[in-house]
């Protein structure tokens, strides 16, 4: 298999760098085709799990300095792995919908927070980042290969596949403020794009909700006001 | 003056985009050396706001493609803030201490969230990132403007100065939940560095503190932390 610079178009990816690719190896073993050391890499103990895992999966382990030099933007990238895309389905528990996020870092922190605060289904409305650039997953830091996702091209589709859940709309504009609102399992938990945050016509769908603040700054960024919601919820309920 | 392309021995720096302009126009008129526009600019809002405070505070106002172009790494900036830069003391609020913070982008989202939930003071322990970066400016979407903060390049020294705030340490293995502590003010809200959080001899400097999670990711992305950490103070003090 002759592997090319990351583009959306393949239908397998990267990891860069040993977090995340001692994630993948962890989580979707089933899913990686081979794992790409430098001759420069010093991390012992990180070594020794990808050895193990590897062993243990079958999975083939090359040093190639000229392979990860081609494949990776940054200088200091020692380990490279490379899987198959896969589409997991999300499940009947709560929901993270995110409408039309624009940015790899923020969808990658956004799911780091969510598996820190047990969220394990994500929901993404198209057009959107691409979820499986190397970007986002090393801002997750792996996690993305511990969570359910689902890509939808219309929120109204999603709804009517999952007409049980309860939605809650997050828009600076929303009635009650996070403190004030009583979540009603399973629910879905809605937030917008980095420029322009929901539609008001998303008002329409369920409750909205705003994160009580000052009023000094227009808003805050996506991946915080996501993970503020993640904590409360996991605080208050867990 | 002969403007250069950013570096951090200039005493000068940028705000590139409409939006950190207008927060610099706003909040510190008498820092702004000059406003530089792009024959492309069609934001009339912004525009006219610009005309505005530039006429006010008579500061002087140029179209310049060739110079936008010379400073801005990205294309799609229309608009360039040089200002003159500017050290503000801390006030004996409650204040926000970052150990060695290391990247651009998380110091610029952390005073985002600080403004938005009402901190006032930032404490940057050197060495860190550039607090006047463009790219600190760009994701604090101006807010840098709307703070004091100082340069300590020693913990011990910030603690002889304001002896008397309580000091509150965020660590992983901190022994307090965050619903669990009573916040006595003044306060110091500490937060370590991206790669490796506080080191241990911190636990001696006063309360411990740790958000609650699930243990499925190592750790939370800083300014996701320092973020969850103000929502929690402005939503149950304020």
């Amino acid at each position: 298999m002759r592997l090319k610079r990351y583009n959306k178009t393949l239908d397998y990816s990267y990891t860069f760098g040993m977090y995340p690719t001692i994630e993948l190896l962890r989580a979707k073993p089933d899913k990686v085709v081979q794992i790409i050391t430098h001759s420069k890499l010093s991390d012992e103990e990180g070594s020794r799990i990808i050895d193990t895992l590897t062993a243990k999966h079958s999975i083939a382990l090359e040093c190639n300095d000229r392979l990860i030099h081609k494949l990776s933007p940054k200088e200091s990238c020692y380990v490279v792995g490379v899987f198959n895309k896969y589409y997991p389905k999300i499940n009947q528990e709560n929901h993270v919908v995110l409408v039309n996020p624009t940015n790899s870092g923020n969808l990658g922190t956004i799911i780091r927070s969510m598996l820190a605060f047990n969220f394990n289904n994500l929901v993404i409305i198209r057009p959107a980042a691409d979820i499986f650039h190397p970007d986002t997953i090393r801002a997750s830091m792996g996690a993305l290969f511990g969570i359910n996702f689902e890509l939808f091209d219309d929120i109204n589709r999603y709804l009517e596949v999952f007409s049980i859940h309860n939605q809650y709309l997050f828009m600076t504009e929303g009635q009650d403020t996070l403190d004030g609102v009583s979540f009603s399992p399973p629910y879905s938990l809605v937030f917008g794009s980095e420029p322009s945050g929901l539609p008001p016509r998303y008002s329409e769908l369920g409750n909205t909700v705003r994160i009580a603040q000052s009023g000094r700054v227009d808003s805050l960024n996506l991946a915080i006001s996501a993970s503020i919601v993640f904590h409360h919820l996991y605080s208050r309920y867990h």
